[in-house]
């Protein structure tokens, strides 16, 4: 935990000063009896940044939002899960549109300051009957109002995942969903932040793309990145003060707390990834550049050697060295160290200096033992350092995405 | 099958002229009982091509291999399973230098010329009396020695894969062992390729560079690429006539038949994939470029998602398009069309023109029934093209690759 943020427990959104939020059932996937549609309101207008999937098939609402987040201004979100509304042409546009519409005239903000975000199934038209009759009967309660949001957006996930942080005078709420990127349930890993802080859109826009690039970007399910992706951010200003503005300040602690909230909801997500027993954390250090540090812990997290070999709990390090070769980044086996962590927080060298290092079997499976595997390599090359998480591979991740069909 | 090519059933690498293989036992991995070291010998010096892994760990037989055909010339082969000789620094290149000399003192050629394979275990050393041993006790036999050979290289390969083909006056013969890249038994994919025209090296280096872009390169198990990938062509000439150059006659069917052979091998390697049930080939056509369409292709059958839909039967076209957004190609959601195609080879067509098209579930579901699925996908921006096999994703690719440890 990084000095003078404190998490709040059990809040989210819902925790910064002047945002109301609530769900229903809207009945979107007939089939479902959970809330899937939430909707989220600011008292005053907000400053706003997202940041968007980079799959070049981009749904409906995402090209939306980004229209109405153009002006960098935002007040509400309306969002709805069980239909992604990708792939949907002229008609997904329309009714993407008639969303904010419905959101807008429900809560009384301009329709052009909502943001619209759907998740679900690709290809499949949203009833929109079922949502117009849905807006009209959510109600803004605080506080559970978060929790239900957070419910609302659920697809495979099998809990809500919510944090809040104080700072200063200032709260920050965030509120994520994602299991896997690919799941015909869950075309989306979605993230909304709030804030009460006053936060210029430029600096707000720069920390957004900073703690994203610390956080979401670094985790990995499946390698998949969906038609939905968001993360948008909203800074009401309610808790007064000065405006926070790149240089001033409180602007450093602001992004240190964006990116940590940010951080603690990927990896939640990392940890309810579809049929995941454990998260794995790689370290990497000594790269020659930030982008060669990303690039290789990635590769690591993303490797389906890796993630099998965590799960079966077999301390294979070829599979590690091999995934960093395969990363591209810059690297020489000669310089190369890896290591395993172990549960009391000692590390085991596995590999250094060219060689197998020797080590008792049963000490390198201790390490593999936890829920929270961690994975060290130095590339002694460099200063650069990156962190990346992800879940492991099972029979059941598999299970999960071949048998259930849309 | 292309024109002037004709298939030689059940031979391989021996079926040219003046090549011979055989194989042992060595005991590499004393719990093996299957042949795990193999020799191949041209009667006549060869001109030689290579194509390497791009993993920046580079094992140390595929370090010698590289020096020993910087001139372009090779005459023998020495292949070993069960030991990658990866990772194990200045004593792992000692040994591969050794093998290269026990092979020649075998069979009587430069230590030079000798091209150096190994595929198994990552970070363990070669236990190079018993590789000495079995290189004194290999007969080279024909015709049964390339079967032999086909045999020795197999780690969790379930099959042996080798193909050859007859055009013209030549023969050409290969042979390959892969199932998936990262397994801790199986750290390689490898080929081997023999002929007996008579190449020009520029030529035979170009055309295994253009063969293996177009089939190895084009195939995807589990995105891992390991640290002893390699595939290797030598020409001999023992067929007589003219030296095939770039420009003459013989030049493009030399290069069809490498190219055929070469995919043949590659498609055994998918069908042969850990835990896998089915051959997934995607084809992109109207692609803006030909690396676009190559980037497409390789990542529709990469994808987790496409994989275990494939395996579940799931006719879910979403991820599909998914797969093709997230791959970076120049795309527009309205210009792309998705279709399976029909065991009949009729076309199903499930996405056209930014709108889900209808389609009667039960034919969908008849297309992935096949051990063969096809993907076409059009993306009717220009005239580029590919082809990409990959396996599908099932429990027991990952039971094979969590619960046997190293």
């Amino acid at each position: 935990m990084s000095e003078g943020i404190e998490i709040v427990p059990d809040a989210g959104v819902t925790a910064p000063r002047g945002f109301l939020a609530g769900a229903v059932r809207a009945g979107i996937r007939p089939d479902s009896e959970k809330l899937d549609l939430g909707l989220l309101r600011s008292e005053a207008p907000c400053t706003a940044a997202a940041v968007y999937t980079s799959n070049r098939v981009r749904a409906a609402p995402l090209i939306v939002t980004e229209k109405h987040l153009a002006d960098g201004r935002a007040q509400a979100v309306i969002a709805c899960s069980g239909c992604a509304n990708a792939a949907t042409g002229e008609r997904g546009l329309r009714d993407a549109v008639e969303m904010a519409r419905l959101a807008a005239a429900k809560l009384g903000v301009d329709p052009y300051d909502v943001v619209v975000a759907s998740t679900g199934v690709i290809g499949t038209f949203l009833p929109m009957e079922r949502v117009s009759q849905g807006v009209e009967r959510v109600e803004l309660a605080p506080p559970n109002g978060g929790l239900a949001f957070a419910q609302a957006i659920m697809t495979t996930d099998t809990r809500p995942k919510q944090v809040a942080a104080r700072f200063g005078e200032y709260t920050l709420g965030g509120v994520a969903k994602g299991a896997g990127m690919i799941h015909p349930d869950m075309a989306t890993m979605l993230s909304f932040l709030t804030t009460d802080a006053q936060v210029a859109q430029p600096l707000l826009a720069a920390a957004l793309r900073e703690a994203v690039d610390a956080s979401f970007n670094m985790i990995d399910v499946d390698s998949d990145t969906s038609t939905n992706d968001m993360v948008v951010v909203l800074a009401n200003g309610l808790a007064g003060g000065e405006p926070i503005e790149e240089g001033g300040t409180p602007a450093p602690i602001f992004r240190v707390a964006l990116t940590e909230v940010c951080t603690r909801l990927a990896r939640e997500i990392v940890a309810d990834a579809e049929g995941g027993t454990k998260v794995i954390e790689a370290g990497v250090t000594g790269a020659a550049s930030p982008a060669d540090a990303r690039r290789a812990a990635r590769e690591v997290v993303r490797s389906l050697a890796v993630k099998t070999a965590v799960y079966g709990r077999d301390p294979n390090w070829g599979r590690i060295l091999a995934a960093v070769g395969n990363s591209g980044c810059q690297m020489s086996e000669e310089r190369t160290a890896v290591w395993l962590v172990s549960p009391d927080g000692g590390d085991l060298c596995l590999f250094r200096a060219g060689s197998p290092q020797a080590y008792a079997e049963a000490e390198a499976k201790a390490c593999l033992a936890p829920r929270e595997v961690r994975i060290r390599v130095d590339l002694g090359l460099g200063t650069a350092s990156a962190v990346a998480w992800g879940s492991d591979l099972t029979e059941d991740y598999v299970r999960l995405n071949s048998l259930y069909t849309t």
